[in-house]
């Protein structure tokens, strides 16, 4: 896998689109001029996609990783992540965003947290979805995208879910993790089951509750 | 509420777009000419956004609401459902789409289970999601859309859970229904709190399962 970290990876978010002109279209959703924009290449396969974030916890040591970004006057703490290409799952964006920003490398686990917003200044006014899973690490050592990022670190877990300097998301989150650690993730998972589609050869993504074998198989 | 209730609900489905000229879009989207459609008022609003159903449960009687659509072949039992409207809420879609579908009027519990699906045929090649809500009714007697709606019925859960005359999503969350009508809603349930948001006056909503308060203050 060739690891993207570009300054453009920057112009990402909402706010990178601020200076453009939109309007809102048929369908709910906003067009914008990308021509507007120097490189907009990336951004046009992801301006209008879902959010994602890895909240990366290692086992061992009670420790998540969490950044600061450089591009925001408050220097609060969250967990990693980004947009979703079109086509790509839930877990693959946050493995992939966690990657792309901090060079750590992890596997989906479950759904932590959904927040949906409306109205939203920064989306031109419209609503926005934004999902936090909860991935497993499988390297440790941090590289982090200096263009996007301030700071990376892996915090201690009971220290984010307590400090003031996080978002109010990143805080919920991280309390809502904090009791799945201590008390088993059993309490916190939104999980996932793979289904044949309709369509021949393809399969669907269903995420709930863990269902006990004894209604799984209830006939 | 003035309860709509259209032949054109008909055609608010990705299928009824099937005939349409359709563009991929700069944004991971597509483009269709609606024009081509006669009456495009109402899909206009909602063709691109997500899917909602509503499991329904009375919980005095165990019996769940469920419909067969009018326009299938096959005639597998379902819960009522649609398209959200930009701007609208989670649970806002479910309660909505319920009361035009079946006449039956409930309120939000919790969401039940998420799917997503890559390069549907029926939307253009495209990834679409699907929210499921646990729906509590406040009235019984059904009125159901005869354009939209073949048959539509109060039936009993575990009758659900185990007919095979049912969706396969349909039949997965009846089971995950059942085990939480059986064992406790709290087994199953991802429920939804409130917060500020950054922009003075617009909150936004975030669904994650029931944190402890001892967790949830914790300083």
């Amino acid at each position: 896998m060739v690891r993207l970290c570009w300054a453009l990876r920057r112009a990402r978010g909402w706010g990178a689109l601020a200076g453009l002109r939109a309007r809102p279209d048929k369908f709910g959703g906003v067009t914008v001029d990308l021509a507007e924009l120097r490189r907009p290449l990336r951004l046009e396969w992801t301006a209008f996609g879902r959010w994602l974030q890895g909240a990366v916890l290692d086992e061992s040591t009670g420790r998540v990783l969490v950044v600061q970004d450089r591009n925001r006057t408050l220097n609060a703490w969250k967990f990693p992540g980004g947009l979703s290409n079109p086509g790509e799952d839930i877990g693959d964006t946050a493995v992939r965003e966690v990657f792309e920003e901090t060079g750590i490398k992890s596997e989906f686990k479950s759904i932590l947290s959904i927040r949906q917003q409306h109205k939203q200044p920064g989306a031109f006014g419209k609503s926005d979805m934004y999902i936090i899973c909860r991935l497993e690490p499988s390297s440790f050592n941090i590289s982090f995208c200096q263009q996007e990022c301030l700071r990376c670190e892996w915090m201690d877990l009971d220290e984010l879910a307590r400090t003031k300097h996080a978002t109010p998301i990143t805080s919920s989150v991280a309390k809502l993790l904090l009791y799945g650690y201590r008390e088993g993730f059993g309490k916190i998972d939104i999980t996932m089951r793979e289904f044949p589609a309709v369509y021949t050869g393809l399969f669907y993504k269903l995420y709930h509750r863990e269902l006990p074998e004894s209604y799984r198989n209830i006939t």
